[in-house]
């Protein structure tokens, strides 16, 4: 028997991040300060985040060194096994491999320690005692609340109303990491109540648990704040996936012809992809990087490139991304991961530029692709993690058709643990594909803050 | 930095499973047929089980080979690692060191699917094709899904009404992989109706969901039974967790001074601590083995050593063991798989044998324990696992008194995350020791069957 999963070992663990900016073809254009229009300078961001972090946003670097406190921790789970899907490949009756990158096996049970471990490292370390942050289907929450608990500071969450009610085990495992957890829109902010008033039964948005989370920082001298996604410096930590996964590749004798990754703000799948990068735009390669995102958030497939506030209340700066616009509210599906109005910028500069193709898939889909996988492969992935899955099905079944033995590799960001009333749902036919509001988007697109 | 975890390769997962029979000083009394009080015959075990298990559960043999077929299923997850809980130590400030095994990473989140998937596969083999089975927390019969899918088996699952109440998503998981799930008792067999004909608004027990699989699978030509502790065969299956955290030490160059486990049926326990026992039984080694169980169910430590049935209906073989006899009920405390009135044959007999110590430990510091651990090391475990944890901490804390730097090793059989309500509870002050009835265990210690 060949072995069915590649596994490294604690000294593989990578000592350097990839940082994609180094390599772009054509390098992103800067964030903007809300009010003058004007690049943002680093003390404008020093209400939210520690110097290193703002350093890390800005670099160019394309690498940079992670502190042995932070492998210390990833030692808890990292490195995580590289396993091949043979009996998924089996059932699709496939010519081609399947394998996945396994991220489910962090304490939280995703990808997301990958930088909520560093963010709450280089917080404390500069004497930071408490940091806030949204969180949706609760991944990113788990995790932050998980990495607080590790270096001794309080952790305050923000989580979006429709996962809160969805997965109330995922705030509990919150609380007991020692956080406290609001469902959002909360009371607890000007951001929250402003929109409660206007509707008191939303189903809440990422956008709108971000406004929260920043407004708490910036009013309380003790805190900071932070994201799980869609910012440089996130996506720089989770380049930690794709090194491993591509040392791991090396030792299978494999090079991969496709690489798949689910997208809502764009962290596990830059994170898993990116580090392919280089052989690409150098013209030695030619991987194919295939961001899956639901149809009923398609940010990357029906939204606009342009700056826009990362949240509802435009309390961030203006970043130029892929967005749905910052009042779009999705409907309430269940890979509220994956339920952001915008997109990482490094991500959209990817596809802008070539590097990345993007397919929308729909709810019911994923979950029966999900169901295959765990009747399959044993593991029971989380409905963002699904969304992976699914494109991996379609690019298998494609290899069936053509005849090709193609390697997929997808990134499997996460388990389905706190998310069994989802799969209850779909066992009980109770799952639905649901849509966005096509006027409601076409309004939301047309209120995006106009910059020269 | 020395590793953390003790990673094995695939190669090195065990070829053979190792039996204690062939070293248990003083043999074990046969199980006995429940009319005639005779040695039980091969037989009369085969309307519940398959040949080559029921040749298992007689077997003396020192070791049993591990189809191919199995090994195949247990690489989705084993070998399992094996990890320094150093961040604990520094918490205890203790001159130990504690190591434990960790067998959450299995698909069902425990060690259950390393006897179920042999169970399994031995069934389908024999063109068995339905398995009934009860479950009490839920950790077996998810791992009896997942083995059923992985060889087209389907799969009736019984599960402790208090479990099937307080952890809504274990049935979803079993259900998830296919399996059909009744809260038991249940309406279903003549058993289950017995029980709510006499007392509706019963917690269930483990002796009562035995006695509906069983019948299940008695009056039905299409199925076997299976158990998911307590007997022989399913104690040589879970050896593989001590034959692999054997290999670790040895890499690791530790000598393990004492062994903690939780026990409730005992499998989880025998297969991590009984590969050490041939050193120790030729007086090669001083290991000292801790068996932890709830005070609430106190099997090994307030039970009778008797001959007993294993279910309340008395369907079972009569088998010498441990008891708080069959119609014992415990209290509905959240270790759901530790809630049994008896304790596996060749456990009793290590006991008894001088071969294992036994503690009795309450709730709330258990999940006190819990809490700590998974503050420190990351990880959530099972209501059932902080049993063992709780163990490792007081033989730690000992160690600390008498300044010794012996090495604990635990096995931390499963992780939490569908026991979040408990965590819930304990962190709202809402959770509180529970005890058993005194008059209630002596009227069922009075009734234990009488045998010559």
């Amino acid at each position: 028997m060949t072995d069915k999963k590649i596994l490294l070992q604690e000294k593989d663990i990578p000592t350097q991040w990839y940082n994609l900016m180094a390599d772009l073809p054509t390098p992103l254009r800067p964030p903007l300060h809300p009010g003058t229009h004007q690049p943002l300078t680093p003390q404008e961001l020093a209400p939210l985040f520690p110097e290193a972090l703002i350093k890390q946003e800005m670099s160019a670097d394309r690498w940079i060194d992670i502190p042995d406190e932070v492998r210390e921790v990833y030692r808890l789970w990292r490195p995580s096994p590289l396993i091949r899907a043979s009996r998924l490949e089996k059932a699709l009756d496939t010519p081609a491999e399947i394998w996945f990158k396994w991220e489910g096996v962090s304490p939280a049970g995703s990808h997301k320690p990958n930088s909520a471990v560093p963010q709450a490292y280089y917080n404390a370390k500069e004497g930071v005692r408490r940091l806030t942050t949204e969180t949706g289907a609760g991944q990113w929450g788990s995790s932050l609340a998980f990495a607080c608990a590790q270096f001794g500071l309080k952790c305050t969450i923000y989580m979006v109303r429709v996962s809160f009610n969805q997965k109330p085990y995922r705030a509990s495992m919150m609380r007991t990491w020692g956080a406290e957890v609001f469902a959002s829109p909360s009371d607890k902010t000007d951001s929250g109540r402003a929109v409660l008033a206007e509707d008191p039964e939303t189903n809440g948005s990422l956008g709108i648990a971000i406004s929260e989370a920043v407004e708490d920082a910036v009013k309380h001298a003790d805190a900071h704040y932070a994201l799980g996604s869609v910012l440089n410096h996130v996506l720089i930590h989770q380049s930690v996936v794709g090194l491993e996964a591509r040392k791991q590749l090396e030792l299978a004798d494999r090079r991969p012809d496709v690489l798949v990754g689910c997208v809502g703000g764009g962290s596990n799948f830059a994170g898993f992809a990116f580090p392919f990068l280089p052989e690409k735009i150098r013209g030695q390669s030619k991987v194919r990087l295939v961001a899956v995102e639901p149809s009923a958030c398609p940010t990357l497939t029906r939204g606009r490139l342009a700056y826009d506030f990362g949240d509802t209340a435009g309390l961030t700066p203006l970043i130029r991304m892929h967005t749905l616009g910052s009042h779009f509210i999705p409907p309430g599906f269940h890979a509220g991961g994956l339920r952001y109005h915008g997109m990482a910028p490094m991500v959209s500069a990817a596809v802008e530029q070539g590097l990345c193709e993007t397919i929308a898939v729909e709810q019911l889909e994923t979950f029966k692709a999900g169901m295959l996988f765990t009747r399959t492969e044993g593991i029971m992935p989380a409905p963002e993690a699904n969304h992976a899955i699914r494109g991996a099905i379609i690019e298998a079944e494609r290899c069936k058709r053509e005849g090709h033995r193609e390697v997929i590799v997808m990134n499997l960001s996460g388990h389905g643990h706190m998310d069994m009333s989802a799969y209850d749902a779909y066992l009980g036919g109770k799952l639905v594909d649901v849509h966005y509001d096509e006027q409601a988007l076409a309004l939301s697109l047309s209120h995006l803050p106009e910059v020269k």
